[in-house]
């Protein structure tokens, strides 16, 4: 399914639950719900060189390298790297408290040493594998991809008084515990 | 324009810009680019017996009252209270650094006083108002509505650790430093 001109306010947005539904179809090689990720090694691109719009959140398949989780933890880009931000985390059916997949995070630092905004999350898909012999259940990783979510982390988005000097007079002394006051929309230069 | 069957991932999460978008065209009794916002007094109601999915963000136009944001700053409903947290902030677009609204925060407070994860966030318009008497602009609340987005702050969503006590054990001594081990989908318990 092709996703075209959704109205304003409408975007993908999955959460780590509906973004591993996804994953589970690509690596089964089934039809996904819609053609919204690319496949791209993204931990190879400067994080604003990658495709999309810089302030929405991104998602690509990846192919999943083996050590990309246990042991390396480093990806270097033409202008930084990539570099993981703690232990991976458990993704947790929060109605059956079942374990479906581990998510990872990276932060781009410029240079190799300045921190940035920019962060890659890595989620993989774990399966559950029975083992008589133990008489227990391991949890594992499966298939040979991942996939990311790359976005900016939030800055303080709203402006505590910074922006435009446009004072907030009261219209009249009857209003003066309000910050600001009221006009109809005909008052307004529109 | 009715909005049905998105695919997974995709909802309706607008940025504060895109919100006031949609009161703008609420406001001005234009047309809206999509009919999901409903008209309810979110504020006389327990966030749980407000429409809508709880664990999505949700979102209302309300009337405007008056007194909401300048005086006002609690609303009693029959379990508890919508009590205000801290004053409202610009709502500025970064392009032009220009003040396009208003926000501001609500929590509800069971039985008026244990802390809740509810937030109720109301966004206002606001309009410049030239005044060459004063040679300055004003800026004023604008319409006589306003619009909520309703949802519950963060939990820590992902398990560290407590959820089902599956074990991550290694499937051979030479992969002993990988929290986890590999499998192909077909060796799957699925």
């Amino acid at each position: 399914m092709e996703i075209v001109n959704l109205p304003i306010g409408f975007r993908f947005n999955p959460t780590d639950e509906e973004l591993l539904y996804y994953l589970k179809k690509k690596v089964w090689s089934l039809p996904l719900p819609a053609n919204v990720i690319p496949e791209l090694e993204a931990f190879q691109f400067n994080p604003w060189d990658l495709p999309g719009e810089l302030k929405e959140k991104r998602f690509f398949f990846c192919r999943r390298k083996r050590d990309l989780v246990s042991k390396c933890s480093s990806f270097s880009t033409d202008c930084g790297c990539w570099k993981s931000r703690g232990k991976a985390k458990q993704i947790v059916v929060a109605e059956s408290n079942r374990v479906i997949g581990m998510v990872k995070t990276f932060g781009f630092y410029q240079g190799g040493k300045v921190k940035t905004q920019w962060i890659m999350q890595e989620l993989t898909l774990v399966g559950h594998l029975k083992t008589p012999f133990l008489n227990q259940r391991l949890m594992m990783r499966v298939g040979n991809w991942v996939v990311c979510r790359l976005y900016q982390r939030k800055m303080r988005a709203r402006n505590h008084g910074a922006a435009q000097t446009t004072p907030f007079l009261p219209m009249s002394p009857s209003s003066s515990s309000s910050e600001m006051t009221d006009i109809s929309p005909s008052d307004l230069d529109e």
